[in-house]
């Protein structure tokens, strides 16, 4: 899933990323909340349409953002106090709240408030932060089956019965007035996830997960990895507690990886990920190739006519040449940026269909 | 013709500018002089091919931008001393090393070097000024008559002949490895357009504009122009200056406008303009739209699910809601850049294919 954090991918248009055959986005919930805000985006008829994207929508809990850009946040049972990062306002997350939040943007997948828990964390702090989380979890649970029809694009009537999805391209739909947008599928719902959290304790990572499965959900991710431990680690942990998420769920790894990684995360039996490395990459001019990864500022490339992954089928890669690129990136042109992240994306879907792929010949 | 001052027109890709319909685009030559350097884009076989655009370019002679970015220039009658805006290096310009420059970018139209006189000034300077820009006309076609053959896509021999532009889609075709890129027809050749100065007198730009058709150019533009005076004085000149200058040869007016102002020169008669108005202004969120500007930063449109302009048929309108195009500059994305970008290209183009037609029905 690629990340379009306050309702964008950096720099990509919509139609690019259909184009690119992306099949669901993630949005941040702690960044739309504070910006342009959930009920702006309820009211103009969820994120599908607010930004115009017919195919599917993860967001997550906020959770995740208001422990990474806070440092002056405050966890007590109930939930979160922190301070934006935008204007140092101060701001409460709750399981309650942040349901909500993710109920009024209208993503079709959304996620349990959790707290990840900080690396590196002893025993204790790793339990008590691991029981925080699966309480958080029940009161998500709870407060989302007893709001879940409010999403904003669900029918109020017969007359305003969504459209499928896939009549998006059908121009002639409507749903309110002259916006376009994406509408959902009649009868769709959102669904939530849990996480399972635990630090690096493979014996709480097992506890974490079939207690979380106890309360029940469509798909469970693995949280509170990527937290700066070691790669192995995460391997380890991931390999570990997969075994015990049911196969035929989602199973959710948050936050990963590189195109290396999210090959042996798929193999380990992980079915979706998220990341913000191939756009990020992208616009520091770090590009991924069939040949490893290339730092398009090197001047190396000056003169270099060839396209930046002989491999690659994107349209960078069909019209330009690296010496381009390079230009483009060293003369700080904002097309740098546009076309490293079409390129970064393209490759990371490229690896994902190859992965299916290989999944669908045994 | 939109700007693409460093071979990019500012956040839009080629594809893009192909499907917005735009002819010929212009390259700032103080600006590709700088970086990546002349030397650099010869090498790479010339600016259509540097930055894959098989249609049309024009550069400007380098003059306009050392006279706007430089304050500390000196010109004598050889030539202008002038310090990068970039690492404050010293370089000169003389209209010798301004047509090496242009025929080494090897855009399809290049500019005669001239002093764009600034204003206020008065007589004897305008005067003064005016002749030195006949003076370095004379040797601009000189040197460009001795050395247009130099062009980096002039065919060497048989072999290497060029491809024509008509055969751009046909991917089969490659004139030097796997640089994709535009070629330029067989047997094409640059034009060098002389430049009309005299400031704001004028019986000047008469005199001016009929020693520069002695000298003998296959295009005229109007320079010296944009420069702070009045728009009421603008279009007087221009109105007056037209005149003088060849009906049956492109008259070209330099750095203008408005879409009120295109339309209103194109009726008096000129050819071509360029303007870095409608990129500049998308980038600070101002939209031109059929119903006038807007400036999708105020907090009106927050809420507004209405297309930005309901009679444009640009993709931007199609898709994105004001309230959505709203929020991506408020929160300083970059799409916001891109969006508008390729909305204010659409509204400029549009207006001038609205133009082309009122001259075909006459």
């Amino acid at each position: 899933m690629p990340v379009g954090t306050v309702a964008s991918v950096k720099g990509v248009s919509q139609d690019i990323l259909e184009d690119l055959g992306v099949q669901i986005l993630l949005g941040n919930t702690y960044h739309l909340y504070l910006r342009p805000g959930v009920e702006q985006v309820r009211k103009l008829g969820g994120l599908h349409k607010f930004m115009s994207w017919p195919r599917a929508i993860l967001t997550d809990s906020g959770g995740f953002q208001v422990f990474s850009l806070n440092e002056l946040r405050k966890v007590t049972e109930d939930g979160v106090t922190f301070r934006s990062h935008l204007d140092g306002s101060s701001h409460v997350f709750t399981p309650e709240s942040a349901m909500a939040a993710q109920i009024g943007l209208g993503a079709d997948i959304i996620m349990a408030f959790d707290e990840c828990t900080e690396h590196p964390a002893d025993h204790a702090r790793m339990r008590q932060s691991m029981e925080l989380t699966l309480r958080w979890a029940e009161r998500s649970k709870k407060y989302f089956e007893e709001h879940k029809h409010e999403v904003p694009w669900a029918p109020q009537n017969e007359q305003e019965k969504q459209i499928p999805r896939s009549a998006r391209n059908d121009k002639s739909y409507s749903i309110s007035g002259s916006t376009p947008g994406g509408p959902i599928s009649e009868g769709a719902k959102q669904s939530l996830f849990g996480i399972v959290q635990g630090g690096m304790d493979l014996a709480l990572r097992k506890e974490s997960a079939e207690r979380t499965i106890e309360i029940g959900f469509p798909g469970y991710a693995i949280g509170g990895l990527s937290v700066g431990e070691p790669r192995a680690l995460t391997r380890e942990v991931v390999e570990s507690t997969i075994q015990h998420l049911p196969a035929d769920k989602p199973r959710y790894l948050m936050g990963v990886g590189t195109p290396e990684e999210i090959v042996e995360y798929a193999k380990l039996g992980i079915d979706m990920m998220d990341c913000v490395l191939p756009t990020r990459a992208a616009r520091h001019g770090l590009l991924f190739t069939s040949e490893g990864k290339i730092s398009i500022k090197q001047a190396r490339y000056i003169g270099d006519k060839g396209p930046l992954d002989p491999k690659c089928g994107c349209k960078v890669c069909a019209r330009y040449s690296r010496a381009y690129l390079r230009h483009l990136y060293a003369s700080n042109e904002v097309l740098a940026q546009v076309l490293n992240t079409v390129h970064n994306l393209s490759f990371y879907l490229d690896t994902m269909r190859a992965v299916r792929h290989s999944i669908a010949l045994g």
